[in-house]
């Protein structure tokens, strides 16, 4: 491999020449060994264009030569193209550091051939032009929040699609009746139509939350430069650098109005994972109950049958497994391991910054992705899914819950005794009560108005 | 111990003479042997007022005979009294049935001795009047969300003590000079009232967030019944019963628009939980903080004098230990430790039920008590803080980020060589930098204003 | 309330006349608002053995005068009537200091009132005389590493009796056909003894686990006093008392070879409560394949008949809820909890000392309390399942998964498609499988010998 | 892009003409969108170690022709050619069938090749043939062992590196005196080897627990095909594959003795994973003691010079950040989250198979995978750090805590109290301390042999 030799106050180092990253990204790669993580797409966006940002309103105030800052733009815009440049690991050490000098050197190498130089020349300088003004801390934290809006419009329309399948399934099942089980023992009639309607109202609270987020992560401290005070940064800078970044990324950002606040405490990410959980709550309660009503699907509940799209086993033909609810599962599961590991980091922020920001980041948007993934998989999914009615239908017949309504006439110990009594079968339990009210149970069932038990409030 | 027999259709009991509770209190007894966990006493206070509503409206309505419904309000009232008869175990099995017959027998025995009779006697019935039109599905869930609510006002007023402490301290060391740590390494210059500035500006979220929670918990699913469909209650009973537990409780409270969905899907608590946690980051952080801002105090940083509260050591006199921020953190780690709990359990919770409704409920409201606790204790601790404004001036002398405004003058490069030259003498650094401009160090201090340095944006 | 004074070099305190505790002890009690956690009884057992240890060591070593060691020895002994007064919180602040301090105080009053003096008069000093030769830096960890030691071995016996429930159900169920779900889908068939025989060799591993672990934790840092550097304690004294302590406590403990790590590593914790959770993995896979198999019992699997231990609903009479599992599967997940908040405590162990110690020890013995009761109660509620062999042979006669032994005579995909054409229907499959061979399905089933097919291997 | 068409029973799918995978492999990418998770690469390669030695021992026992058999052996042997084409998602659900049925039909098409035919025309069957008288079930578990045991190979030797560059400091530093702290306060004496010393034996315990986990998971369920029971294999196979497979792996396995356990029980992996999280726990407290100790350099402890591996800010010049320990921590953070996960979803297993063993296995490894590059990179970088002995002497002089040895002689609260006389100015206590006796400072500190205090045990 040809190589170009750079070096920083650090010392020298050898570059692979086609190369457009420098002398720390090239230490950082050897520094912090591939742990497979990628970083996500839209933060490396994110990132390139407070990088375009910083140039348009340096040049504006006459801090940043035309020229440079328009080769900077530039650059910035072919942020897909150099993309695959951007190498530090997403768990690199150094609060973000290697990262931002990785998008410097990026920018700076490309700027300077569009000038007309080499690789390794630095006509345009990473730290004194593609830097100028900023920090890793206000540009790191910057860049993450940004990127997590973007997602959050993704996951929202991933969670709203989901509803929506669920709630045609509403309607296409509301009139079938079968029963409900508490504890997984059998309980009081419900419309399968009704079950789904619980799955998308739990949603229809995630829509809700998710909304409601984007204005909690919309306060950004980028213009604070090291620590929030904005050293090193002229004061028109600090002002006008959120107003540029908000027009050339479109995200509706605001300046925090602490940036010291801002820079050093990130318990926004903990907010928003939790809320972001709180869907991987629903979405895996739903998959795990989607999974009980389609057991089976001969000897277990099998109420629901499962869409046959993989095949289930390498040695049982024909066996059909949930294999999409498990698959969500686990997304949510991994979900749940980054909201441990995001509490922790963001708890265990230091003094002025936080040393652990590149993990907090980096798990937030990709459970949003998981999320996102595990939402659309599942629409698919469920749109699939029909209902046994026969199934349905046995399994209320048999319910000893059916006798629930009874005890408002006959009282609550009275109808216990009859089941005990039978040992809980109900057909003869609702006999031995109609013999003592000197009726047939046909007439009691009829009194009592027990076919018609779904609805809200009784008779 | 003098005993009484009590009998329901699983069998008969021993119950001791004096005591309130009846047969299947006594059997929880001996089915869940105690994990030392408490019940919350806002959430029985809450389960009482829910039985008293009840009372009340099932006589409004004709459901229940008026001397039996003013015994058991009456009965309700002396909650407080009663409430060590409510013994069965926070994590008892069942969903929270056990603990809703253990206060419908102690209700109505004690309503029993009211109206004449003795214990054991059930004038009036745990089932049929006590619980009558009610499920322990819709009755827990919604004692839960009004104990969290009334705990969340607490929680609020802890807060606010706690950032209007620290907001005092800011005002007080608002001028003090000292120097910040990115990654525990000197930083920048920083005031330190700036620094506990962040700290209340952390708080002013958590106040924000926990203030809008209260309208995402009100909405309960009483009424609903055994799994939200209202079975076994009439119609007037199912609408009116949350106007009138309003009234009683003076608790916001709103019925659910899918009473289905209130009672099988509890992600409501994973969200609050999330938020409370969040909470809990910022006080873990802060208390961190604290810590290392206090540490040494000779050998280590030591900016800030701790409080003397408490000997610190057994063998070592004089010692003085940061023993608040220690509580406060262990206070959070178990609050984190909640939160895995509440949030696996939420998510597994099945199909029309959450058979880990009690631990869900137990928790979050053992994380709120928590977490007021720690910023009470916080917040008397802070109160009696000074700062060392000798120890501030000499660290921000030594700091080698001082040279940090030099760098838009001499550029990123030339600057960073002249600390590697110096081996990190910052004093001798600029010297050098000095003489090649031919100057003076204090020339170029002056001139580059380098003392001016905490202010937003520069010069 | 009467009143004594009593001061340190902090300042005085009014202390309730009859307290056996002092000053540090009641500043402890308003510094630390209680957070309903109860220190563990064998801790605290553990806690006064180490101080009848030292006083017995310092006396035959003539570094503390022989009756004010005997008053110290028989209040020590008096350890459970004393215990009352052990009142600081578990999680208090302070690595422990104000448990040890609390211990010393107590014992220091009793044996004064043991040498004719009075409560606050420290004719034996709790510092010079109960603390002498020690830190809490050694004491605490120790008495924690003792105590785990004892609750190990309740636990270790409460596995095994489970076991033993458990492997008696496998010879009652051993002869009972059923299928076999993965993926909660229909498989292939499995007698009931052998999915009873798999839960019962998963607790023999934790039985295994248990028993390793005692050899992991015996090693003590007693000795060591502040950091594990001996300080202030004579030789002899650092050589000789683990052995006394060992004699006193009956716990085979043993002098650890680097009392500085052992001081300040607490990664035994986690290696130890990693093993507990380990077995909570066991027990609550095994309540929740209970719950599955007795789910219903009409409208779901059904196969377990569940013990009626207490009444399942205060509104459907006649329910029966899996509430024993439940429970378990609660203090596992509490459990689970614990893991997170132990792990994360005593990663953040800062120097020579964990400052977390209080919390790593409380809920590594709260852990192993709950899952000692979780077996426990297990063990009763298992030995009173029975199955329905009715419902098992109905189950194994419908499945599909009766095909796979099929595949070795007509390959994968040939059976696999007779399973579509009818529709997944598994007699009617077999049926145009035997007409493709000329016999009947009876002849088949024969030939291929499928009604065998739970043993080892085919044929 | 060329497709060539293939089928299964549930249907047609288009395939990359040049792919080795077949139609269940595209189903599955279509199915389960790419989380960015990659296969680890040693699970790939015991996975086709498995299905060559059941190639080698159906063709032994007469199942398999031998020029199938050969061709399958051959193209196991060339799987890390063939591994691109192993692309099913890590995370993907179905219990691992469809990475089963992915490697199948790599083999199955390349075999097929290498008998001269077509991809796509199943010369080899993947079933049939390749997967004869296997299952997912047992062959995903026991090539998740495999590749868990030889990761521990490659973690053990990491772990030993980073002990000895530990201890190679240890000896380094061994005589340089300087202060402990703890709860971060100034405590007594100690030696910098010593504090390196204690992070060895911490060390020197993981690699006792990794080395003897071995034995833990070398049993493995390979034979028992769908739940265990071995159903559709022959005994002779059931018996011999495990030798079979120990010899083409050199892995030591062996035969569990219940693979009906083996199968649908994977506590073993929460084992070992609570292990690897011990390491991490250890790994974490030592970098986060070298970043305190590290910490400043000039307003912090700054007892260590840290390596300069990385420039440390875009924006402050000269600044060098702990980046090794942080991304250490965050590498361990993230195994504390895979804990969590593969806690809960080992627990939520159901019934006869772990339908979550995709995610448990890829976690598992992958926590090895981070830690292994976490001591790696953690050795480079504790090889180059020096440590600063002025500042060591500096603090060790004025730390309070020097007085410890004093209460031997005069008590513990004569000492406080002179403490709190001087406002903590050791140097004046010591004074007044000398002057009460009569002798000088220095007659004192030498009567008392106050420099000595580092050894075990006093004088």
């Amino acid at each position: 491999m040809n190589c170009r030799t750079e070096k920083d106050y650090l010392g020298e180092c050898l570059i692979p020449e086609d190369a457009y990253y420098g002398v720390t990204t090239q230490r950082a790669l050897e520094l912090f060994p591939s742990t497979g993580e990628i970083l996500d797409d839209k933060f490396i966006w994110a990132y390139f264009m407070i990088k375009k940002s910083a140039a348009i309103l340096n040049s504006q105030l006459g801090y940043l030569d035309n020229q440079i800052a328009q080769a900077i733009q530039k650059a910035c815009d072919e942020w897909e193209k150099l993309k695959s440049y951007i190498v530090v690991d997403p768990l690199s050490g150094g609060a973000g550091t290697s990262v931002n000098l990785n998008i410097n050197e990026v920018i700076a190498n490309r700027a300077t051939e569009l000038l007309g130089g080499k690789k390794g020349e630095y006509i345009v300088n990473p730290y004194n032009h593609v830097n100028l003004h900023q920090s890793t801390n206000d540009t790191f934290v910057t860049a993450g929040k940004i990127a997590v809006i973007v997602r959050l419009r993704e996951l929202v329309e991933a969670v709203i699609k989901l509803q929506e399948k669920i709630q045609e399934k509403e309607k296409e099942f509301y009139s079938i009746r079968t029963i409900a089980r508490t504890q997984l023992m059998d309980g009081v009639p419900i419309l399968m139509g009704q079950q789904f309607g619980a799955w998308a109202d739990a949603l229809a609270r995630d829509r809700w939350r998710l909304n409601k987020v984007e204005e909690r992560i919309r306060s950004v401290n980028i213009g604070g430069t090291a620590i929030g005070t904005g050293i090193g940064a002229p004061k028109e800078y600090v002002l006008k650098i959120v107003d540029v970044l908000r027009q050339v990324t479109n995200v509706k950002i605001a300046k925090s109005e602490n940036l010291i606040d801002a820079t050093q405490n990130l318990d926004v990410f903990v907010e928003i994972h939790g809320l972001i959980k709180a869907l991987g709550v629903n979405l895996f309660k739903i998959s795990n109950d989607i999974r009980l009503l389609g057991s089976g699907p001969n000897a277990a509940i099998g109420e629901l049958e499962l869409p046959k799209v993989q095949i289930g086993s390498s040695i049982m033909p024909g066996k059909v497994n949930p294999v999409i609810p498990e698959y969500v599962m686990q997304l949510v599961l991994a979900v749940f391991g980054h909201d441990e590991a995001i509490s922790h980091a963001t708890a265990q922020g230091n003094l002025q910054l936080n040393q652990f920001a590149p993990l907090i980041v980096h798990y937030t948007l990709k459970s949003m992705q998981f999320l996102s993934k595990a939402c659309n998989s599942l629409s698919d999914y469920i749109a699939q899914i029909k209902v046994k009615e026969e199934k349905c239908k046995e399994h209320l017949k048999k319910s000893t819950a059916n006798l629930t309504p009874l005890i408002n006439y006959f009282g609550y110990e009275r109808v216990a005794e009859k089941i005990v009594e039978t040992n809980w079968d109900i057909e003869k339990a609702i006999e031995l009560l109609a013999k003592e009210e000197g009726i047939s149970s046909q007439e009691l069932v009829k009194k009592l108005n027990i076919d018609k038990m779904t609805g809200l409030g009784y008779y």
